[in-house]
């Protein structure tokens, strides 16, 4: 029921306008240009650059696709259980699944460290604009202009690099507009300390994913650690002993990965008719097949947890970000505000670029369109959707990219990427064949629906056999489970590759041309012809707009402000916050049944814990995919929640803000801590995030 | 692991050879065409025409889609649980939910009518070949020859049911070769008398669907009426004491719905490459949407029930069929086995026009293609998938058809379609808007993907809103559910069908035109064409291999035989036959888990049950969806099984016949009995079947 209302939420969009100068509480704000002004006026808050340095530093990346915080003067990390899960799964085996029973370590030598977790955390920005754009020269054809910019940024990274020590990367902001380098601290050593149990931290499972009201202890705390001792971070947030209230001024700092507010119509039609179905079918198809696999073991279910996980959980936002593209009153809306926004432009001689680029956009999606298919199936891989696959192609390309200069290799072979790319390329994490071969058939078949039987790169992935029978022999046949022959391999460069005769190696090996040519017209044909247009419209923006907006999201930090708030939804008034009480009420309405079962010390406990606690709360930061594990902040920069999910509302939040009826839906800080103290054993951590006893 | 032998299975026909005169216990053959030297030959069996009448009238067909078997002298009648499922689905309530609790008459009195069941018994074949092809003159157009064919074809059906009273259907075999008329009675007075719980009928669930070794109670049982009284039929089957036993000769009389052995390698590859990966797509799409919503709460996974089934099964069925099509293997095969035959072809002047059709069948092949997604989307109400939407249209087409000469009318208007058809429009099956709601706005949301979202058809459909939206209005909408209000719809033929301002009476209306217009395509462009070249291509076979030989499945009697027998699979030896002790051992291996958990009483009664009582078993029989419920006799004609699926291996039949490792899969006839007895409280239908206390 309640996805219906998208459509009155986005009809009361109209009332508050589309101009990106934040109406209400939008924005995911760069930390290097903050909202100074804005909270100064709404809501008299003073955000001193050192509240600002204290909360960027702070702030923690999971670089392997999440958000967090330190928490503790002993380098605690919190973040989402569901940011943590890939890393419980990796840890887990069919004796000791830490998905399911949770994890505790009782002291710092129980510790559990992850198997190839990399966080970052920001520690600068400069603006490095003027020196990319000076070597991009009107006049070069795309394939120089693209080489030029690749240069350009490996050129500046690997002088930050050798400089800092730090890890560099060059952001484009503003899909181009502007160019920002952000050197992170990494840290590899890092230690799972608690989970609980899956079956509360994800509570409803998919069904109540992206819903509201939730009862979710989605939570996992990490350890990260230095020379074998535990990091003294020389900034972490302290705990809030009120926790997040109602009506109270919060702030999220974390990771937003991708929106799509500045895209032109023709791109959003191009995602509304193309690009989102598609993925959609091939979610769909991945969904059924590991439901499927799952269903037949439990020790099959426990395999493919994570990842089914992640597909639903993708599904469900597609699905959402899809019906708002759908939907005619928002679609209405940004193409109004795009004819207003030409017209602007139209007035200004200096601005002409500007309206050319208008077309530029819509002809590139023709290009995406044509070749999206074979770009991702065989450059993204997903015709060849295992572990192991990504591992043989790594280290194919490993071999050709690494002996280049390095401003001409791949972006991700670059000495900035090195350090993280061999993180995950030697990864100890499980691998299992039948997952692996049943993955790999399904991928297999569809390659084939996709682009046909016949396709010369169908007809090498398949080599004459059936999607079974080849999915069968390849896995059978690879010996890339073996760590130290994966670094044999990658030690001996060309030589051993072309020596290999592991089949995945040469399947990767074999496909590598057609899937090298895809990305080159990605690269030069759509993602730096879009990087060009993109450049005009945000200068004709910042031209009539002015400079103080956010650029789309990047997964870079960002900062979000907004309310503890509740909403209205079919006539009902949604609380603010949930309790405990909630929890269980939702639990035997139910009738227990899976996804809404309750870990046994869960039923056990009941009567220890404060019902009235509360639990999960909502509030109007502009958040999106990435922000899982942010920290809440409140005035004083203490932890009053941690972000771990929209609902379904703010699922249109790709496109455009409202704050109607979207959420940002977060832990509340006190509930944390009641489940740490009463149900999870956990006095001791509790103790350490709050400093009480 | 089971799934990679496909590969290995049809590596062994490149012995068994390819011509359609039958091999091995190959073939579902006519019952005026049965296979009686054959019989005679291999198994010293003689099958008179007593014995052929005897079994062809003791076999029952649902229409709905599946196949039965009358079983006491009272009008009993034999089916599987899953052909049941959709009465029991229909007779359930929130409150009494027959799938997940059984049912049970304890006496006549109790006995359930089924809300819409028709049940067909054939009665009567006669050959028309001649007539319908007289009419069909060399010369037409596809439109004059389809018109002609549809017209003799009604003209003859009228005659028969005129003269008869029977239901009389011509059958086109051979795809177009002949055409014989089937008179059936139809019985529509059905009560349902016995279900087992769900869990046990269909124990393992999806991920065991398909597989073997089995463990399923798929049985149900109802009883025929006629003016009240319980059918005293002229023929059944009378129950074997013994039950099947392996190496024995057996038969099984059903309805196998369709099979491809046929098509010529332009039409299997227009199946690989085109038309399975297309269905694939939408069932992989309305699985997760079913799943999803099921999920929500335990009443949504009760409605949906029935349609989440035979969505999954479907998903099963062609992923096992386009794996046999993506198998070079199968399809070498059969590419050499049409090039033996086209060489035969060219060699024979007469046979000419055969060696033209294949060019015919390969050019029908574009034409599907090219108008597929609309005629799916559109014609075959895809786009709206609905019951209400087919009520809408069903009612929007009588009004228009009605009125028409008999021979003139779509098919399914002509007069001896028109008590089934009446039968559907009225029944009072339940109809829950929150389903609807959800199926409308997804199947609205893939029409705009498929079709773009500017086609002029999307653009009625949606009307201006988004798919939910749109779904909303519609649904709360339309007063359809009202089952006098479609009486006085249909009643009131055009004009009040044009009078009606209700929304999805509009909305069918609105899109009959385009529909009407890719019927039409397919009518003439897509099914005449073929039957003209098939037709040609049939007699090209019955001119080199004689006519000893069965049709492709039409979802019409059929006998096949075989033996029981078990089979080899990855070096081990799977047995002919499970036993109660299997079943309770699966469980347990499986901790008991959904859909691998027992109900209550299955558990508490297990020491009552003759754990070593055969439970499922397999033969070599040639069947395939729709033979679903169909019997298993022995030499005597006794029930020694109940046919419910086939085997992973088995579902390449629809290209092929094999017996290597492809099985037919049954419930022994003792299994039943014992669970009718001893965990059902069913003794009395026990005695009944049997004869015995």
């Amino acid at each position: 029921m309640t996805r219906t209302c998208v459509t009155a939420v986005v009809a009361c969009l109209v009332a508050a306008g589309l101009v990106p100068l934040a109406f209400a509480d939008e924005g995911m704000w760069l930390f290097n240009n903050p909202p100074k002004e804005i909270l100064k006026t709404r809501y008299g808050f003073d955000a001193t650059d050192s509240w600002l340095e204290h909360v960027q530093k702070s702030a923690v990346r999971f670089n392997s696709g999440g958000s967090g915080s330190f928490v503790s003067a002993d380098g605690l990390v919190m973040t989402n259980h569901h940011v943590g899960l890939e890393t419980l799964q990796k840890l887990s085996t069919k004796d000791k699944n830490y998905v399911k029973e949770g994890f505790l370590a009782r002291t710092r030598a129980d510790e559990a460290k992850a198997v190839d977790l990399e966080l970052n955390v920001l520690m600068e920005i400069v603006d490095v604009t003027e020196r990319v754009k000076a070597e991009v020269k009107p006049g070069m054809s795309p394939e120089e202009a693209f080489k030029a910019r690749r240069a350009i940024t490996s050129i500046i990274e690997k002088e930050s690099l050798d400089k800092t020590g730090l890890r560099s990367n060059v952001i484009s902001l503003y899909q181009g507009g502007r160019y920002h380098l952000y050197r992170f601290k990494r840290y590899t050593d890092v230690r799972l300390v608690f989970a609980p149990e899956q079956q509360i931290a994800f509570f409803g499972g998919d069904p109540d994913n992206f819903e509201y009201p939730r009862y979710n202890l989605d939570v996992c705390l990490f350890r990260v650690y230095e020379k074998d001792q535990p990091l003294k971070p020389e900034h972490f947030l302290k705990w809030s002993k009120a926790g997040a209230k109602d009506g109270e001024l919060v702030f999220v700092a974390g990771h937003p990965g991708r929106t799509e507010r500045l895209d032109t119509m023709a791109e959003l039609e191009f995602l509304r008719d193309t690009g989102y179905p598609f993925t959609m079918r091939r979610l769909h198809r991945r969904e059924v097949m590991l439901s499927v696999w799952s269903a037949r073991s439990l020790e099959n279910a426990r395999r493919a947890k994570d990842e089914l996980f992640s597909i639903q959980n993708a599904r469900k936002r597609y699905d959402g970000a899809l019906a708002g593209l759908l939907d005619p009153v928002l679609m209405d809306q940004k193409r109004e505000a795009e004819k207003t926004f030409r017209q602007e432009i139209a007035k200004r001689e200096e601005l002409k670029e500007a309206m050319k680029a208008f077309d530029k956009i819509a002809a590139v999606q023709q290009v995406r369109a044509k070749h999206m298919l074979e770009h991702t199936a065989l450059e993204g891989g997903a015709g060849f959707g295992t572990i192991l696959f990504s591992i043989a192609r790594t280290l194919v390309r490993a071999a050709a990219e690494r002996p280049k200069v390095n401003h001409e290799r791949l972006e991700e072979f670059t000495e900035s990427e090195k350090a993280s790319m061999e993180l995950r390329l030697f990864s100890k994490r499980p691998i299992h064949d039948d997952l692996e071969q049943a993955k790999l058939a399904d991928s297999l078949t569809w390659l084939a629906e996709l682009l046909g039987y016949d396709h010369p790169s169908v007809k090498k992935a398949l080599a004459g056999k059936s999607p079974r029978a080849r999915a069968s022999e390849l896995i059978r046949g690879t010996k890339l489970k073996d760590v130290e022959l994966r670094r044999s391999l990658y030690d001996g460069g060309t030589k051993a590759i072309e020596a290999s005769d592991d089949p995945l190696i040469k399947l990767a090996r074999d496909v590598d041309p057609e899937s090298r040519a895809l990305r080159k017209i990605f690269d030069e044909q759509v993602k730096e012809l879009k990087q060009q247009a993109y450049d005009q419209i945000a200068k004709a923006k910042f031209a009539i707009e002015g400079t103080s907006t956010y650029p789309d999201a990047t997964f870079t930090l960002r900062l979000a402000f907004g309310v503890c708030k509740g909403y209205e939804e079919d006539g009902r008034q949604i609380p603010c916050a949930t309790t405990y009480a909630g929890l269980y009420d939702r639990a035997a309405e139910q009738k227990y049944t899976p996804p809404f079962d309750l870990p046994q010390r869960w039923l056990d406990r009941k009567k220890d814990l404060d019902l009235a606690a509360p639990f999960n709360f909502v509030c109007t930061n502009d958040i999106i995919g990435g922000n899982s594990g942010s920290p809440v902040v409140n005035r004083d920069a203490e932890v009053v929640g941690l972000i771990f999910d929209g609902n379904i509302q703010s699922l249109v939040l790709d496109f455009v803000f409202t704050e109607v009826q979207s959420r940002a839906l977060a832990v509340h800080s006190r509930g944390i801590v009641e489940a740490l103290r009463k149900v999870c054993d956990a006095s001791h951590i509790a103790q350490e995030l709050t400093g009480e006893k």
